[in-house]
C-alpha cells in the first residue's frame, strides 16, 4: 500500500469518513487515496478557510478528529485562521499539508516557490506540528498526531509531509491505538461530592468541556441524583437545557440570573470550564475569592490562572463523568436553596428577551427533529445563546469561542452536516456571512440541508458598541453610513441557486430538505443586551433592573 | 499627540495615503486616527485577507509603503496569506494588529481570548516582526520598520502594538529618514560593461526587481545604448515591452523564443532577477554553467544559490540603474547575434498563441489610457504573459509571483487602484475569483474603475493538468463533473450591483468609470501551451514545433 493510501486507511480507522480541502500538485496523491477509499468522501472546498472550518465543525459534532488538507504555499497559509481557531476551543482535527523542498530556506528567502517553514509558523497554535520527511517515521508520526489531537485537552495537530513520500510503498502494520484506561478517579468524585454536602448554597458551573466529551448524558443523570443547581459557560447552554436543576449561562453577556446566582454561591466547583475572565476581575475574581472555588480540567496548565482556587485537578473528564454518574455519593440536601434560585430564574426569566431573541427563539421552537446549530461571531451569537435558553433549546450549538473568528459559522455548518447527517441551523451575521460568502457554492451545489438565518443589521454591531463605549462620537466602517456595506442578498442566494426567504414571524422551518438562506432585518438599532460594565457586581447589569427587585433579589 | 496619530503622521510622511483593514476593537483608537489625518484614506474591506493584498497592490503600484491592519486573533491570522505573499514577492508592507494581554500564553493554552504569539507565527514571513508595548520605542520601532520594509531586498514588516498605547500621549519628534546615498557603483558599471564587451552572445536577463525600484526607464536608457539582447522573467515583461532589443520571457512556460535565445547566450547578465529554477535543473542549470553567469541582485543570499555562477554582486538596483544609463560605457558591436535573436523571434513569433491569449490581446489592445492589469493565479497567468507580449502591450502587471496565492488579484486589484487612481483591469479564473468573492461588494459599494475579466473554463485549470501529468485517468475536484462548481456570475454581479458582459470579441474597453465584469467562457479543453517537460533542452518545450524549423533555428 501506498503512504497516501496508508494514510487514509488509519484516519478511517480512527472514525474519519469525511475530509475537506482543495486540490493542489503536493497532495495530489492523496487526495486521490481519500477518494478511493471506500469508507471516505472528499469534500472540495472554495476557499481552504471554510476547509479547516469545515473539519472544525465535523470533530466538534462527532467522537473523532476532523482533517483537511491544503497544497503548499497559500493553501497552508490560507488554513491558519482555522487552525487557530481550532487551538483556542480545543478541537481535534489533523491539518495536513505537503511540501517539495528538501530543506528549509536559510540564506535565502526562496529557494522553492511557495515552500515555507510550515511548522515554525503554527508551533504555537497546535498540540504537535511535524515536517515528515521519512518513510520509516510514518506510522508512528500519525498515530502520535491522532491520539494528541484527542488526548486531554483536545486540540490541532499539523503534519507537513514531503510530497514525494505519498506515492511511496509502505509495508507497516498499523500500530496498535493507545489504551484509555479508567484511572483511580473514584476518591476525586468523592472529594466534590463532599464538598457540596459541606456547601450551604453550592452551585456547579459546567463548560464546553462538557460537550467535547461526548458524555453529556452522565453529567445529566448525575445532576439530576445530585439535586445541586447547575450554571454554565455561554458555550454549553445545551447540556442541562431540560434539568429544573438549570439555571441559565453567566458571563458579561450572560443571563442576569445566572449571575445573580452566581454572586451567592459559597461553593463553586467548575467542570470543563475554563474559566475565562480576568484573575483581576472585580465583578468575578471577588465571587471565587469569596467562595470555596473547585476546578476539574484537563489542561493543568488552566488550574494556575487564578490565585484564589482553593483545589484544581487536573482530570479527564472521560473518565471521570461515567464515574461521577455510576457512583452518585449523596450531596446533601439543598432543598432552600434551590427554591431561592427558582425565585431569582422566575423573577428575571423574561428580563432582556428583545425582539431578536424573540424571533430566533421562535425559529427554534418551529423546527422539528434532529439538527445542529452553528452560530457565527459577533453580536448575533449572544441573540442566539439567550433564544435557546428562553426557548428551552437543547441542541448543541458550535461557536468560535476564544478565537471569535468572524466567518466561521458556514465552514463549520458544512463539517456539522457530514459528520451528523442531519440538518443544520445557521444563525450569522451580515459581516460574518460576506467574509466567507463563496462557500454558498458548496452549499448549493451539494444541496446540503443548511438553513442559513441571517440576521441582518446592516452594520457591524459590536464593534459599534465598541466605539460608542470608547468616546467616540461617530462611527467608522460599522454602519452603512461609515463605509460599511452589504450586497442584496436575495440575489446572491438566486446567483447560487439557493432558496431566499425573508423572515416572518412564526415560520416555520421543519423539514428542509434543501439549502436555504432566511434574512431577517434587524434595526441596526438593536442593541447588545445585557451587558456588564467594568467593575460592576456581576448581577448589576445594564440596563439595570427595578431597584426594589434588584434589592429584594440581592438580598434572598 | 497620540500614538495613533503619530503614527498616521509618519506612516504619511512616508508617502501613505491609504490604509486597508477591518475595524476590531484592539484597532479602533488607530483607525480613528488614521481617519481624522487629512491625507488618509482609509478602506474597508470584507475579508482581511483582501485588505493585505489591496495593501501589497498599493505598495508595487506607489513608491513607498502599503499599510494594513487587522485586529488580533482571527483578524490577524487572516492577514497571513498576504504577509507571505509580500515576502515571497518582496513587496514593502507595514501590517499593524494590536494586542491586550501583557504576556504571552506559558503554561494555558489561552490566558486572554485571541491574544497570540503573533511575532513568533509571522518571523520567518517578515523582515521584521516587533512586539511593541513600551511608548519610548515607538518613534524607532516605526522608523526602522518602514526603513526595513523598503531597504534592499523589499519586503513585509510587521507590528504588533498594545492596544492601550494607541491612546496615550506620544511628546517625540518623528525621526529623520536615513540618507540613501549613492554607493560607488561606477566600478560595478564599468565591469558588467567589459562583460558584454567580451561576449559574443550576451542576453541580459531582467526580473521584477527592476520594476520594484520604479526606475525602469534608467534601465530602458540603457539597453538602447548598450544595443544586447534583453530577455527577461515573465513578471517583468512590461519593462523593454517598447524597445527592438526585447527578446521575450524565458520559463518553462515561457516564450519559445526567448529560450531558444537564451540557450545561445555565452554571456547572461542577470538583473534583478532571482533565477527561480533549481541548480539541478537540466534545461536551465546547463545553459548557466556552459555560459559566463554574472548576476546583480539586492539580496546576497541569491548569490549564493546556484553553483555556477561566475561572478555574483549584491548591490541595490536603485543606486546601479541611475549609474548604469548614466555612463553608457560601450558594450561592443553585436550587430550579428542581434540578426539571429531578430531570425528567431520572427519565425516564433506567433507560435502557442491560442484563442485565449488573442482574445486577452484583443482586450489590451482595445485599452485607452493609463492603467495597471492584475493578474490572478493559475493558467490564466501564462495566458495573460503571452497577451501582453504579443500585443507588445507595455503596462505593468501584478502577479502573485513566488508565492502564487489564489485570489489575489482582486485585493490587489483595489490596492492598485488607490496607488494610481488610474483604472485597473483584473484578469481572473474561475477558482480564484471564487476565492475572494466577497471582495466585488468593496468595488461596488466605491464604484472603482476596475474591469474583472473573468477567464471562466468552469475548471480548476493548473491542477486538471497536474492530475494528467502526475498519470491519474480522471480529475477530482478540478472540473464539473469532478466536484468543482461555479455560481451564476451574471446574478453574482446584479447582487452587488456590477454591470456585467458576456465576452465578444473586439470588445471596445475603454473609459470604463464603473466596475464591471466580463466574463469570457473558455472551452476546459484549453490547455496550457506551451510547456518544459522535465530534462528536456529549455528550448525544445511541448508541444514540438516541425523538426526542420527546430534543427535549423537550433544551428543559428
Amino acid at each position: 500500500m501506498t503512504v497516501s493510501e496508508y494514510i487514509a486507511c488509519y484516519l478511517n480507522s480512527q472514525g474519519v469518513n469525511d475530509v475537506f480541502g482543495i486540490p493542489g500538485g503536493v497532495i495530489l496523491d492523496l487526495m486521490y487515496a481519500f477518494d478511493a477509499h471506500n469508507d471516505i468522501d472528499i469534500h472540495l472546498c472554495y476557499h481552504e478557510q471554510c476547509a479547516g472550518f469545515a473539519a472544525c465543525g465535523y470533530a466538534q459534532m462527532k467522537d473523532t478528529v476532523g482533517v483537511a488538507y491544503a497544497t503548499k504555499g497559500p493553501g497552508f497559509t490560507n488554513l491558519i485562521t482555522a487552525i487557530a481557531d481550532a487551538y483556542y476551543d480545543s478541537i481535534p482535527v489533523v491539518f495536513i499539508t505537503a511540501h517539495t523542498a528538501k530543506s528549509l530556506p536559510e540564506r535565502c528567502r526562496v529557494v522553492t516557490d511557495q515552500d515555507m517553514d510550515t511548522c515554525g509558523m503554527v508551533r504555537n497554535i497546535t498540540k504537535y506540528a511535524k515536517r515528515v520527511d521519512y518513510l520509516e517515521e510514518i506510522p508512528m508520526v500519525l498515530k502520535y498526531a491522532c491520539e494528541m489531537a484527542r488526548e486531554g485537552r483536545k486540540g490541532p495537530v499539523f503534519l507537513d509531509f514531503a510530497s514525494n513520500l505519498l506515492k511511496q510503498e509502505i509495508r507497516l502494520d498499523m500500530p496498535s491505538d493507545k489504551f484509555h484506561g479508567m484511572h483511580n478517579v473514584y476518591s476525586y468524585v468523592n472529594m466534590l461530592c463532599s464538598s457540596l454536602r459541606e456547601a450551604k448554597r453550592p452551585v456547579v458551573l459546567i463548560g464546553d468541556g462538557i460537550n467535547q466529551t461526548f458524555l453529556q448524558s452522565y453529567f445529566c443523570s448525575f445532576s439530576q441524583a445530585a439535586r445541586i443547581p447547575v450554571i454554565s459557560s455561554r458555550y454549553s447552554h445545551n447540556i442541562e437545557q431540560n434539568s429544573d436543576m438549570y439555571y441559565g449561562y453567566v458571563g458579561s453577556h450572560g443571563i442576569r440570573y445566572a449571575n445573580f446566582i452566581l454572586s451567592k454561591a459559597d461553593v463553586i466547583v467548575s467542570l470543563g470550564n475554563r474559566l475565562n475572565f480576568p484573575s483581576s476581575s472585580e465583578s468575578y475574581g471577588k465571587i471565587a475569592k469569596n467562595a470555596t472555588f473547585i476546578c476539574f480540567d484537563v489542561d493543568g496548565g488552566e488550574l494556575y490562572k487564578h490565585p484564589y482556587m482553593n483545589a484544581g485537578y487536573k482530570i479527564d473528564l472521560r473518565d471521570f463523568l461515567p464515574a461521577l454518574s455510576d457512583n452518585p455519593y449523596y450531596c446533601g440536601n439543598h432543598d432552600e436553596w434551590k427554591a431561592t434560585c427558582d425565585t431569582i430564574r422566575r423573577e428575571l426569566w423574561d428580563t432582556d428577551v428583545n425582539d431578536v431573541v424573540l424571533a430566533i427563539g421562535s425559529i427554534l421552537q418551529n423546527m422539528d427533529g434532529v439538527y445542529t446549530i452553528v452560530s457565527d461571531v459577533g453580536n448575533n451569537e449572544f441573540w442566539v445563546s439567550r433564544a435557546c435558553v428562553y426557548s428551552k433549546n437543547t441542541n448543541r450549538v458550535l461557536y468560535s469561542k476564544s478565537f471569535g473568528a468572524l466567518g466561521n459559522a458556514i465552514g463549520k455548518a458544512i463539517g456539522a452536516y457530514y459528520a451528523t447527517h442531519s440538518p443544520v441551523v445557521v444563525f450569522v451575521g451580515d459581516q460574518g456571512f460576506q467574509m466567507n460568502i463563496q462557500e454558498l457554492q458548496y452549499i448549493a451545489q451539494h444541496n446540503l440541508p443548511i438553513t442559513i438565518v441571517l440576521l441582518n443589521n446592516h452594520s457591524s454591531g459590536m464593534i459599534k458598541d465598541r466605539e460608542k463605549a470608547a468616546g467616540y462620537s461617530y462611527s467608522l466602517h460599522t454602519t452603512q453610513d461609515s463605509g460599511y456595506g452589504v450586497p442584496d442578498f436575495s440575489q446572491i442566494a438566486k446567483a447560487y441557486g439557493i432558496e431566499y426567504h425573508s423572515y416572518k414571524s412564526n415560520m416555520r422551518l421543519n423539514k428542509y430538505p434543501h439549502p436555504q438562506l432566511i434574512e431577517a432585518n434587524i434595526p441596526d438599532s438593536v442593541e447588545l443586551t445585557p451587558s456588564l460594565p467594568r467593575g460592576r457586581d456581576c448581577q448589576d447589569m445594564e440596563p439595570r433592573i427595578d431597584n426594589t427587585l434588584y434589592n429584594r433579589l440581592n438580598s434572598l
